[in-house]
Parts: C-alpha cells; structure tokens; sequence
C-alpha cells in the first residue's frame, strides 16, 4: 500500500472513531482527537472557540441535547492528505432520533484539518456549518445536498 | 529560512493574491487559484459546488452584485502546511462599501484547502459560514468574533 493510501485509511479510520466516540457520548474519547491548541468554527455560537479546553466545554454542554439512541450517516467523504497534514470533508446529517427531531431535518457541511502530532493524527481545525439565505438570514437545510 | 516557515509564506501569500483578485473582480485571476476538482461549501447555496467551472459560475453570478469598490478586512489566520498539503482559516468582513451595507455587517469564517499541484498551490476546498441559532435558524451575526 503507497504512502497516500495509507495516510487515506488513517484519516478515514480517525473519522470512524469520533463518530462511533460521538454516538457512544464518551467525551474523553472524542476529545483525545484534537490537538491542544485546536480551532474550531462550529455550526452555532460561539464564532469561533480556541483551545481544547474551550472546545471541551462546549461539548459537555452540548453532548446532554442529544438523546440516548442516534446515528450519524456521513456522504461525499473526500480526504487529501500526505505524511503529516490533511484535510477531510464531508456531509452529515443525524438519524435514529425520534420521528420529526429537527436534528435530522438537514445535512450538515463538515470541514476537518488534521495534524499528526508524536505520530498521531490531532484535529488542528474543525468547520461545520449549514448555507444561509443572504437576503432573509436564514438557514438552508436541505435532507438532498 | 526552514522548509515550515517558507511554506506557510507561499500559502499567506496565495491568499493575500486571491483577495487582491477579488477585489479587482478579475475573475479569471481568481479562479487561476483553484484546482480543476475543488468542492467548496460556500457561505450561501447551493449546499456543495463540485468543480471549478461550476465554481466560476458561482463568481460570473455573484461578482457583479459587489459594489465597484470596497476591501476584504481578515484577522486570526491560521496556517497549517506541509511541503505539498495545507490548510489556512481565518476571519474576514467587507469594509469601504456604502454605510449600511449588509455585507459589512458581520465578520465570516473561511477554511481552506490546498494542494501542491505542479509546484503551485491550488485551492482542493473551501468552506465560508456564519453560525446559526438552532433554535430560530438564523444566522448569527458580529463584528466582535
């Protein structure tokens, strides 16, 4: 397997354990992806959130929204990559929740950059947002993006 | 100077030559940045743009609806390279147009993507957003990220 390849796999692979991480709700396991002085534009407030710790809070708040039982389906998953930087995108969207959460009414646009630090890949950078509407400020969610 | 430092250079300055491209409105400047297989998540629809013809579309469509002058303010930027991977983000507003404007009234969110490609640096992806308040899902606005 060439180098590309298998930086690919690894990417993928890291992709695979934040999401099983982020179902299971297991904060610890979801954080150790990101580096410490990590950047993350999340799709809501705050506009940006610096550092690990911060973005930690952030999760611990916001993990007890979700409820017991979901899944995350993710499509157009496309990876660039080489020894130690990477770049990962892909779409989102939750499922599993109750007939009608508005957490599954639309895809979500994800953006991740990734870092190997000491010879694992951190997240350095993470984006995630839906388009709005210029004219009426509001979100354009879509379930076929 | 080191291989890091010099790197992280050539990215600022791509992006300080696409901003000067934007402000010209010269279109085809701007898109001479782009890889042929760039997917750009942009701040309004459609939700993803695969390619760079139907990116240039998008900027044929929305150039036009930018005033004949005005500049592009960025703070925060944040470079993430390699020899041949690299990402950047940072904050950007409008400033110089009529007062009022509504493109002047709140900072943006940019990550970036590029890969080296026949020794220069090519846009692979870009993502532009404002958060939004999931609760209302309007975009949430600010001139003090």
């Amino acid at each position: 397997m060439n180098t590309v390849i298998s930086t690919e796999a690894e990417i993928r692979q890291a992709i695979d354990d934040w999401t099983a991480a982020f179902r299971a709700k297991d904060i610890n396991r979801l954080m150790s992806h990101y580096s410490a002085d990590v950047i993350a534009y999340d799709l809501k407030p705050p506009f940006q959130v610096k550092g690990a710790t911060a973005w930690r809070s952030i999760w611990e708040e916001c993990m007890p929204c979700f409820p017991s039982s979901f899944d995350v389906e993710t499509r157009d998953l496309t990876v660039i990559a080489n020894d130690d930087v990477a770049i990962a995108h892909w779409l989102f969207r939750f499922t599993g929740m109750e007939p009608g959460h508005p957490a599954m009414q639309s895809y979500m646009r994800a953006t991740v950059g990734y870092r190997k630090e000491q010879g694992r890949w951190r997240i350095v950078h993470e984006h995630a947002s839906v388009p709005i509407n210029p004219e009426t400020s509001l979100a354009v969610y879509t379930l076929e993006p």
